[in-house]
Parts: structure tokens; sequence; C-alpha cells
């Protein structure tokens, strides 16, 4: 499966729910990653994540696709983060 | 077609950005929009956000798929925004 995850992370917290993230997907941009993984990894990735976060403050979404089906990706701008770019 | 636009833009210029991109898209959580859009329309959005953004301090993301292909869409944690959710 291929997943797109943003996140919005008060900064006290944001560096671990990066780390974590990164260990299982492609950091894209500040606060989005993307990349496939397998079903039990995603599982793993939403424990890991779940058990950072502060659920009243922070924010988590992910996309879920069955495969890497997206035509284009367009950047505007600052470059932050990212250099697993491999569109 | 269908785009998710991520965007991460300075506090003084997101209130126009937001503005800007729910005249074409939905908003799905704080910095996330998603919709069909046309072509044409697309054209214009990008247009405006870029007239709107400063391109040292701010980024902009665009996923652009055929249609609307996602399977699924999962979120953790504060609902912020996102009076348009239709999942």
């Amino acid at each position: 499966m291929f997943v797109i995850l943003v996140y919005d992370i008060n900064i006290k917290r944001v560096g671990k729910v990066l780390k974590t993230s990164r260990k299982y997907l492609n950091w894209v941009q500040n606060s989005v990653l993307e990349g496939d993984i397998t079903e039990a990894n995603f599982v793993k990735l939403k424990h890991e994540l779940l058990s950072k976060i502060n659920k009243e403050e922070d924010s988590i979404l992910f996309y879920i696709f069955r495969s890497k089906t997206y035509s284009k990706r367009e950047e505007y701008g600052l470059k932050k983060g990212g250099e697993d770019i491999f569109l």
C-alpha cells in the first residue's frame, strides 16, 4: 500500500513524530511524508505515532492508496525537509 | 482531476491562502485541502496562490490524481478546520 501522511504537531513533539515517521516513510515536505509501506508496518507506525502525540493538540492525517497512483506532485515555494525526494 | 493541497505558510499570510484555496477545494485539516477541480480552475488556483505566498518562506505541495482514487482517509488527534468533510 502507499500512504501520504500529513501532520500538524506541537513543536515540542514534532521532532519525535518526524523521526518515527521517517523510519517508515520518505520525507517530502515540512509536515508531509509518503511511501510504500506494508500493512503490518502501517499498523506499527500508527501505534508508535499515537503513543507520541497529544490528541488534544496534535493532528495526523493519512491518505491510503492501494498503490502509488498519483499522476503528479507539484511543489512551490520554499523547500523544507524532504531529502528523500524520488519523484 | 482530483487534488490534495498541503501548505506550510507563514501565519501572516495563511488566512489569505486558506480563503483562496477554499474557493476551489474542501478544507480537510489545518493545512490540507482536497477536491475535484477542473484543469482550468487548477491553473487559476495555482496562479492566485503563487501571487499570495512568499516563495522564500512558504511552501505549497499538490498531489494530482486523474480521479479520486484514494481508498481511505484516516485522521487522529485534534480536528482542526475542515467543515467540508465528505468521507
